[in-house]
């Protein structure tokens, strides 16, 4: 039993006992390098390649078009400098609410915004408005690592295909490529690549119960990439370095279980969800609910409590042993309000009362009704905490 | 008991079972993300600052000036790009010896490569009269992967100090700054940064019994670097993405015991080499050692057998369970012969007739010489195997 309720599953993930127990023998037993010649370590290169293979089994890929990297951050970097270095009097499209590791490479290029509506969700036309000749490269996130809010990933593909259809006629040669970084929607939603209509996508470990700073960039055949980190040549000499074999064991494994029990995970968070979103309202009245109540991830509960100050809030919660989040756990310690809620049109004052609560696999109906008689009490008792 | 000799610890060390220990409880008890504002992350947060500190102490370094990146391979691309991108009219030199993981980076600039001589050793004074008013980066290593030869650091340090002081004198203020890759030295050599004299060091965890893709990059208070990768601001915002807490946990762990027992090992496996370097010899007299001898790793044996094909030969001794390597593993699958016995002046033909046997903790006298028995067997009792 936990002495604590987590409600932070967005920031980081426990890793998954089935994940360890598949790492294990890779720390010592079969430590071999796998580009080594002698017999244990082509077994090993296998057991790598077969962890490769399960991984792009999930994507409907190929083996090959699996490229493991050091976590979500390094595949969208990789993604965005490895297409946009190639392209660098192209432009690239991304949407106002994409994590800083997209935000930030993309910054680099000529680059547009594509604006979301007040639920955090892209408007599909005006992304599709902004594609000019020289666009190259569009980087949506399949769902919102604040506020949970779902892309239309589907249709933004079929707006790109009919570009791509028009260029072709005019002769334009110009790659229009979709990356979708995957890395909170892996737990609940299909990453099919096909059935998705995409070119690159980003998926994390650290976010599916497996590994901290293991990730994987696919990348369809066809699509040429700059490399991001040169040396011996590893991952089809995308990202050298000696591969970190149990990692991508431990991936593959956390991969597995995520999207094998994804459906019925989906279902039992959406019950809770609702349950939340119903009781919050009704014990806290003056409570909104931010992001879409449709196209949103199971596990996400993103609320403005008016007049709340949310450092408060989450210091007053802490002290009963309950963990969530203002807003990304890497921009925690910035002062500045999200760029999620803003893109929203959520106002700095209503943004500092908000509390972003991200559930998962260890999550009860008792920990939601732990948590909202919590900040029943905080906000409506006005109970203070002394320091 | 092994069933197996192991010669290849410069591709890949097991970890020791004291860092799995000290990582275990980051895998899941201790999974929190390290910038999430809660007790327990906080908790993590200050486990990762004392992993940090711990590191700096072996290097007599501040924390801060400790950078954690997923391995070897991206240390050196950090280094190099970070220095080399905020300097792009300048010039970088690296020595004829250096690993892929420097030497490819280095080749997007404005590069000068300093010779070695024929035992793999640079030569100072060639390498100090490359140096012009733009070079602003020398990349050495401190000890080769392959031939194991030890270079000059120190008096490398004092002559770009000496350069340092005429370039004040006349108004040139480029920095020339000393980054030295330490991943094959750290097991047996000294590297307090001081001492040294250097302003960048990369150390790396699969070399050292720690996790791989584990590793550092020293930055010397003052150096400014162009971050890598984008995103969350991680690592003075040099190298983003949520901590792999576990693995800083684990390398910290890897190198205290690499560190503190640096003397007693590097006694035990001197005495070994001269074991194998004189045995080698009285049985097969044709035999070269490649490489320095005075100047020398203690675990690396690079050996010619002229006529013999290694190729052949590591599938000889793999068939009797011992594992070793011709070059470095990350070219393993290269037909290229090693650009590192070239530019000692070493033929393509003896190149291919060469063997890497890297010792390391478990080596024993019976492996050496149940090793020096095999090979005697293979080339003098020209014993077949068929393939």
């Amino acid at each position: 039993m936990q002495d604590y309720i987590y409600l932070d599953y967005a920031a980081a993930t426990p890793m998954d006992s089935q994940v360890i127990d598949a790492m294990t023998p890779f720390f010592n037993h079969k430590f071999f390098n796998p580009s080594a010649t002698y017999g244990p370590a082509k077994f090993v290169k296998n057991d790598l390649n077969n962890a490769r293979k399960q991984i792009a089994s999930w994507l409907g890929a190929k083996s090959e078009e699996i490229i493991f990297t050091a976590g979500g951050t390094e595949s969208n970097n990789l993604a965005i400098n490895g297409v946009m270095s190639l392209h660098k009097t192209k432009n690239i499209i991304i949407s106002s609410v994409e994590h800083d590791s997209v935000l930030y490479p993309a910054k680099k290029y000529v680059h547009k915004v594509a604006p979301v509506d007040d639920k955090g969700v892209i408007i599909l036309d005006k992304l599709l408005s902004l594609v000019d000749n020289n666009t190259t490269l569009i980087s949506v996130m399949y769902a919102n690592n604040e506020i949970g809010s779902i892309q239309p990933i589907k249709d933004i593909a079929l707006g790109i295909n009919s570009i791509k259809k028009q260029r072709l006629l005019s002769n334009n040669l110009t790659p229009l490529l979709l990356h979708v970084d995957a890395s909170q929607a892996v737990n609940y939603l299909d990453i099919h690549h096909a059935r998705l209509g995409i070119d690159l996508m980003t998926l994390n470990g650290g976010k599916i119960y497996g590994p901290k700073q293991s990730g994987i960039l696919f990348v369809k055949s066809g699509v040429s990439l700059e490399p991001s980190i040169l040396g011996g040549g590893q991952e089809k000499n995308l990202r050298s370095g000696t591969e970190n074999v149990a990692a991508s064991i431990g991936l593959a494994k956390a991969l597995d279980i995520a999207q094998s029990s994804r459906k019925e995970e989906h279902n039992r968070l959406a019950d809770l969800q609702k349950h939340f979103f119903k009781s919050i309202a009704a014990k806290i009245p003056s409570v909104t609910i931010n992001g879409s109540i449709k196209s949103r991830l199971p596990n996400n509960l993103h609320i403005t409590i008016p007049g709340a100050d949310n450092e408060r809030l989450l210091s007053q919660l802490d002290d009963r042993n309950i963990y969530c989040a203002a807003g990304s756990a890497c921009s925690a310690s910035s002062v500045e309000p999200s760029h999620v809620l803003k893109a929203m049109g959520i106002g700095d004052d209503l943004a500092r009362s908000s509390l972003r609560l991200s559930m998962g696999r260890q999550t009860t109906k008792k920990d939601i009704d732990d948590t909202i008689n919590a900040l029943d009490e905080i906000v409506n008792k006005k109970v203070q905490y002394e320091g």
